[in-house]
């Protein structure tokens, strides 16, 4: 047996399935007809360029209008209209025929694959979603051409009518259904035409007013923009926001076709970071702000829109991160960034350093996730030291260079993650002729870790993970005050009055400028701790173990001369002492913090 | 003029739009397949059970392989199979004649509309998407059957051929095409079969393995099911989650038909809170995680699956909020957590007492966000105080009713939002013989709100918003240890070591034994910036406003009396004072802290 057929579809059976699940999103009915509207003005503007239409064009439009009581949505335009032959050739015939077209396009991925839906006339089919009945009453610019009505329930069948029409064009009266009450809501229309027909080419008119832009500056030339339509621009795009710092016009014509303008945009902190924030348009068309594989990630916190009929629409996922125009566009914009990037570090440094604090997220996210990105932005990366001075890489080594390299030959940069906590060490560092880096954004603990991979024989180290004599290891020892046998008996008062066995007390002779004790927490152990509690690096076991801390008591201080000379309140004193040290660190609260303001006070009231 | 036509709609143009467009997700040809297989080994079962077919059943189940050298994924089952004339009949033309069909049931909301793509055959087209010939080989369970190959390269096209094919059953062989490689990567397919398959109730079986739970425990009777068994499910679904506190098994046939278990995490801390971890499941086949606008928002964050027919897939959101079972359901799992929650509370307050910490978000969330859910939870919502000891709001109030009524017969409940840091304020209030809250999770900060609203002549104030005299305020005045001359002394040495005009200075007498120096925050100032802060209640120029504070120098501390007779010092040990009562309340870091520190030492040392 062998036996051929063809599989045998019903008109009338596809079609409430495509109303009902063509699109998930039932709003975009009005993008789609607007749309149509907006290509019908076009094309009788081309004609008339073209010569083939002599008529006056006037000005050219497309209107929106609902009429609640009637429930109807009226889209009108004074485009290209249609003969009632061409509405039964285009509007019922295209819908579905140009589907093989389709697929021929879709082969051949250097063609354009814009406007998908639209160009096989599907769109307009999308109207059935939200309306029971369509009527189409239209009339053709050719000369002596009748005005027709077309009118279809939903079902397949529909009826051509003679219709009254003076003037040359189409409207598109939608018969709202029961179940899409919400679109007879004028404020529900205003905000999807706000959301999908912002920008597109031709006057769109919803009661009485324009509501879109159409010549949006992206459109134009960069030659004949200025800072402030730029600036006007995106304030127009994001009303509420503070102005943007600064903006890249994007333009390109060949491997791909991509227009726009990315604007780095002022944060205020890092937990205000917005993602989904550039627009993607499609000619003019808004399609989505779920822009996410088109730009590379770490760009996804900028602003802005762009606008490319080569990004194709509608497949999925997978399928547009494996695709090559999408990937061209990612390097493309990355490559235009740190181009920008570099051109405002060059001209205008002092510019460049005011945005720093709102670009440095940017730049540090890209140097880490893209090493090419790296390369073009370890020129223009800026370090902050805590007197607010900026540096690039390079001239920060060069700084500290002199003062800062360690007996093993290693460059040491300090920095703090926060320098109102981690004053005191700041400030010690500092008396000693030490620069302090500020490196406290979520990012920096990254970014640490970046800067000691790419950089040759140098370590950063937090400013409180040693004493301010050993962050800086040198080949010199201090003379001592005390005694080996009263450094001995200093340092059992000390464990005896801190009794806390993840306190490690060492008794070291250090200046007499110096505190008389400090805590510290060494670098490895704090960035061992750190990497467990952000989830990263797999030590779990370091979440359970405690912290074990140096508590160094300085010998040379006369502080604890007086401890070893205190007879009976010996304890007292270098408890108290170990507490000042405590504070310094952050580490005292609660029960013991009250304990020790309480002890204060009573220290305070017997003097 | 009139005319009537006919929309035509050529097959081979529509094909490849349903192709392209139907799913957007392309891995969902493995569930529809998997579901139809699934299908035919339940419809052989129902004919051998009424009679029909009256051959060995033999162990049902459905076999999924790849074959990466051939290219091919089969799905196979030894379910109903179809002679050649039924697959004519069922995948060519039942491919889209249900449509109309479709239509009928879905005007008919009380229908079910489950299944909808299955039903209707699309779901077999889905193959298309990824394979560009799939093959059919099946032989009907019929007497005397031959078996029967069907083959379609994905244009309307097809051929049916003899085949060889011993067992009854069906093989949909897919051919899978060059853009669609990734599903012949088994680990590709394990994970699909995971997400979609993994209770499907007939046994899949993929690289000799069964990959499905054929009896989840939802389709059973709570009476058949011990604790053990319900903890076991919830290791199957979360395998790296802790153990769950407690359940609940959702079960109803009318007004809609819903089974299920919803499962209360345990919680480590709010920000680990995750919502989108209840699976929803349509008659064991997984359909989404995303279940918002089906299970109550403050819900959202419990775990687990439900199983219903009855909720409309694919459909817009819209639609799904409007849907009059949707609301059902949801009214129905807000009461069903509600009763379980009591129930629990009613039976073993101690197991209730031990979850709370856990739970309370959940209710607290609920009790803020429906008032009916407030209606049922206030008898059994817990406070618990800084003891750790626990009290409905009805207990609480008759324990703290006879101390902490107020002189205008309002009860005070004094709270904290952080037991460590204002440990000084806490202790001196229990000092006082009152009771203090902890109320210190974000959500408590808006349930402290609600508890104001419900209850009655019941005020809550944060345990450092005054003096602890003034927390409840008395109708008694103390005497005071200094004269209104030297108070007025004092207040001008406080005033001058402060030195800050956001620092209020009051010399009040108050116990010797309380602190020399209090700092607090009004109750209204506190709440009006965490408001601005939090980004609700639109007093905008409130965050720029600094915190006023009220300073209380304690008339009758020894150590104030101390400051007017320190002579040169005075300035110092007022200043001393002043930053001791800062620490207490946190209020001390970075310069100051490291001054109030060197302080400290030098005046140790000098001692």
């Amino acid at each position: 047996m062998e036996e051929r057929g063809n599989i045998s579809i019903h008109t009338e059976n596809i079609f409430p399935i495509i109303k009902k699940f063509l699109y998930s999103d039932h709003e975009i009915f009005l993008r789609e007809l607007v749309s149509n509207a907006v290509d019908a003005t076009q094309k009788i503007k081309r004609l008339a360029a073209v010569g083939e239409y002599k008529g006056d064009l006037g000005e050219l439009k497309v209107k929106v209008a609902v009429n609640k009581d009637d429930r109807t949505i009226t889209i009108s335009d004074n485009g290209i209209g249609m003969t009632a032959e061409e509405i039964k050739k285009y509007i019922n015939q295209i819908a579905f025929s140009g589907a093989s077209e389709f697929v021929e396009r879709f082969k051949d991925a250097g063609e354009n694959k814009d406007q998908i839906i639209g160009q096989f006339g599907l769109g307009f089919y999308s109207a059935f979603m939200v309306a029971d009945r369509v009527d189409i009453v239209t009339k053709s610019y050719q000369e002596g051409a009748e005005a027709a009505r077309w009118t279809c329930d939903g079902s397949t069948e529909f009826a051509i009518t003679d219709a009254q029409k003076e003037d040359r064009g189409t409207d598109v009266i939608l018969h709202i259904a029961q179940d899409s009450d919400e679109f007879l809501e004028t404020a529900r229309i205003r905000n999807i035409l706000d959301k999908y027909c912002k920008f597109l080419p031709v006057p769109v008119e919803f009661e009485g007013e324009v509501i879109n832009n159409p010549n949006p500056i992206w459109t134009k030339q960069p030659s004949d923009l200025t800072d402030e339509d730029y600036k006007n621009f995106y304030k127009e795009l994001y009303p509420f926001s503070e102005p943007p710092l600064f903006w890249i016009h994007l333009n390109v014509d060949y491997p791909f076709n991509l227009t726009g303008i990315l604007y780095f945009p002022k944060i205020k902190n890092e937990f205000e970071l917005q993602r989904n924030k550039i627009q993607l348009y499609s000619r003019q068309v808004f399609i989505t702000d779920e822009v996410k594989d088109v730009v590379p990630e770490f760009l996804m916190l900028l602003h802005g829109i762009i606008d490319s009929p080569d990004i194709p629409l509608n497949v999925s996922r997978s399928f547009l991160q494996a695709d090559s125009s999408v990937k061209k566009i990612n390097t493309y914009i990355t490559k235009k960034v740190a181009d920008k990037l570099n051109e405002i570090f060059k001209k205008d440094r002092e510019t460049f350093e005011k945005n720093w604090d709102d670009v440095n997220v940017f730049v540090k996210y890209g140097m880490l996730s893209d090493d090419k990105f790296y390369e073009r932005a370890k020129d223009f990366a800026l370090l902050q030291n805590t007197e607010g001075k900026y540096y690039t890489i390079e001239e920060y080594k060069a700084l500290v260079q002199a003062n800062q390299t360690n007996k093993n030959e290693q460059l040491v940069m300090l920095y703090t993650t926060d320098a109102d906590k981690q004053h005191a060490f700041v400030e010690a560092a500092q008396n000693r002729g030490y620069d302090v880096l500020k490196l406290d954004s979520m990012i920096d603990s990254h970014f640490i870790g970046l800067l000691e991979q790419k950089l040759e024989k140098t370590t950063l180290k937090r400013v409180d993970s040693e004493t301010v004599d050993k962050l800086i290891e040198r080949d010199e020892t201090k003379e001592s005050v005390l005694s080996d046998k009263e450094k001995e008996e200093l340092k059992g008062v000390y464990e005896q009055a801190i009794n806390n066995k993840n306190m490690t007390v060492e008794v070291t002779p250090m200046s007499p400028d110096d505190a008389p004790v400090v805590i510290t927490l060494p670098e490895f152990m704090r960035r061992m701790k750190d990497m467990n509690r952000t989830g990263g690096g797999g030590m779990m076991f370091m979440g359970d173990m405690p912290d074990t801390y140096n508590v160094t008591i300085n010998a040379n201080h006369p502080l604890n001369q007086r401890v070893l000379n205190a007879g009976e309140s010996k304890a007292t004193v270098a408890r108290q002492a170990f507490d000042l040290a405590l504070l310094s660190q952050n580490m005292l609260s609660g029960a013991a913090l009250t304990t020790f303001v309480k002890r204060s006070f009573e220290l305070m009231t017997k003097e």
